[in-house]
């Protein structure tokens, strides 16, 4: 299918199906002795068991797997602000996605604030009817705070995967380049091209991994310290950065580089940027649909290792790597939080699946839909929120 | 089945089940070709629709028929305030109705905030998931000040359930007693035991249907001018009716009174107060699982016409008779509000589907469980929305 023929397909299926989602009933109430049970007198006993005792309620109602995914709609796909009603469409494109690979029961809630008070204070009101709060497509830096805030105050986890699912794939992917050619990650100088979400969250979950020399860029060139537009998360970057961090430009922080990552937008990564990174290069360059470079042309420059948010070329670095298995091993562990060893185990699951034999430089990462690849993360994270 | 064994099954059924919903995927997601379409990059073209157009999210997304049911746990079934988590055992209930009856997709929002000002911000945040707000469970006088202020405020309909859907009930029935009496039920002398927000919501009701003698009585007696312990809602009744609003009991009350409205405690009612009352009486005693006083007790004292809130006697006065319509025609029309003339329209489409040759002391409402009552009642619902 053309990407025209995609779009066009997808207008029909929402226009015909009105949406995705549809909430549906686990219990009968056909006739009156269903309905005594499900309903009134029934439903007295239950709730009192309940307010006895609030554990009773992960056994008694569907809050276990009910997942909130909440967005104000200022950071949509490369659209940026699209406001909630069509943020809905994505989310309920994301909740298809959770449910069918993590079995959750998904409740888009897009609100009409982009307050950060009000946006935290609504989650910790909902609290009491859900299992997980989904934060999605909420703009940085906004997005860090509200996140977290949230982590501390809820009891429930609270995954913001615009910012981990991306970091989670892309550290996998990294971490089988290291797999397959011995080099230590640890060791490579790495550039980001793009300081929003999941660019902060990438930069961070590498600094977990060991790595030290990270150079970030944002549009108006890499961030160095004597830049006085940044916020405190793109300086935390810096000040975390073992690199120079000298004023210049994406083309300047790109020489001598071993890991390009883009997480920005189209085109911006010409071939003669390739070509002025080290040997053995790894160029993901992520921007959607249309990357900063086609993974051909970089190979064509000499990048060894690439990847993209594309499902038509190899190494698709997509968070539907990740987040299922996050979700799922989170709820299945009663975790009450999403932690760093948590975010760790899933990127060593996700590496871990692809097998010594399958592994090369177009084979890096599992395919996002293998429906065991979920299970199998969800198992690594539960054992590591366990520890 | 004894109350026992119901109350048995009905723990066993939501234990198996983990509670009575769950949301499911209305578009496939098992391949590369379906992913494309229901998520990434497909998503993108209805996204951009709507963010063009607001009004395609109503054709695009499940919002139409996205019904949220909020509350705050502390005013649920007869237990009083259980905090959210355990009235969510019953917020489930209710959207097994909702669907089942309405066909809509009910989610259970249960709030940890009594604040009306937080309620009603969070309820206009999630405003725009969601086609109608399905307010349950909220203790008078609070819920009548949040839901006034959401029907100002909001865009798309809201309806306290508690309030509006037992006054309709209740009012549909005494209607049938109207046809079957031939005695206009505005020439009635009225008695409300019970001033919480079903109570208060069937006395206006009754006014807008043209009765002027209503005595409504609280914990205290009689709602009387000299009383000053009355919150607005409370004295805007004494207001309204034409009775002598004397101090005094509920069994003085009584003395002399055509209908006696029971939305208070079990056993409350003697034989003797039904005695005292005019010919021909009608009892509607609701308190549930136990009555005011029983049907066959009041009908033993003299009561000609008589209804309960249960399933087990004739005459159940349930709000099930009444929401799954109005939810339905609401949303079917386009409503942005509830509106009276809806309220009366459900009233007289309720009672009018009880035929002349059905209609009797024994058969004064439909059958709850008829599941062609919620369509007529939404079309006359829909009628009066588009007035």
């Amino acid at each position: 299918m053309t990407e025209q023929d995609i779009y066009e397909a997808a207008i029909q299926l929402v226009a015909k199906a009105r949406g995705k989602l549809e909430v549906c009933c686990k219990v009968g109430a056909a006739n009156l002795e269903e309905l005594s049970i499900a309903y009134t007198p029934g439903v007295a006993a239950p709730t009192r068991a309940v307010a006895a005792d609030k554990s009773l309620q992960y056994q008694y109602t569907a809050r276990a797997s009910m997942l909130a995914i909440v967005t104000d709609g200022t950071a949509v796909l490369g659209l940026g602000n699209v406001e909630p009603e069509a943020a809905m469409v994505v989310m309920e494109g994301k909740g298809v996605m959770l449910k069918h690979f993590a079995g959750v029961d998904p409740v888009p809630l897009c609100l009409n604030t982009t307050d950060p008070e009000q946006i935290i204070s609504i989650i910790k009101a909902i609290e009491p009817s859900f299992g997980f709060i989904f934060l999605e497509d909420i703009a940085a830096p906004r997005c860090f705070a509200i996140e977290e805030r949230l982590g501390r105050e809820l009891n429930i986890p609270v995954f913001h995967d615009d910012q981990h699912g991306t970091a989670i794939a892309i550290c996998a992917g990294l971490t089988n380049v290291e797999r397959l050619s011995g080099v230590p990650l640890a060791s490579k100088r790495v550039v980001i091209n793009g300081a929003g979400a999941s660019a902060i969250a990438t930069a961070n979950l590498l600094f977990e991994l060991g790595v030290t020399n990270i150079t970030m860029c944002d549009s108006k060139g890499v961030l160095s310290a004597s830049r006085e537009d940044l916020n405190p998360y793109k300086r935390r970057v810096i000040e975390r950065s073992s690199a120079a961090n000298k004023a210049g430009n994406l083309g300047e922080a790109m020489r001598g580089a071993d890991v390009f990552i883009g997480l920005s937008r189209a085109n911006l990564v010409s071939q003669e940027m390739v070509r002025s990174m080290a040997p053995q290069a790894t160029v993901f360059a992520l921007a959607n649909p249309d990357p900063e470079i086609l993974p051909t042309a970089a190979q064509q420059a000499g990048a060894k290792y690439t990847g993209s948010g594309r499902f038509d070329f190899p190494n698709t670095v997509n968070n539907l790597l990740a987040f299922p298995g996050i979700v799922k091993g989170a709820i299945s562990a009663k975790a009450k939080h999403i932690t760093m060893a948590m975010k760790v185990a899933a990127v060593k699951a996700i590496a871990g699946y692809v097998t010594d034999e399958e592994l090369s430089a177009t084979y890096l990462l599992p395919n996002a839909l293998d429906m065991n690849l979920p299970n199998r993360v969800a198992e690594k994270v539960a054992e590591a929120a366990a520890l």
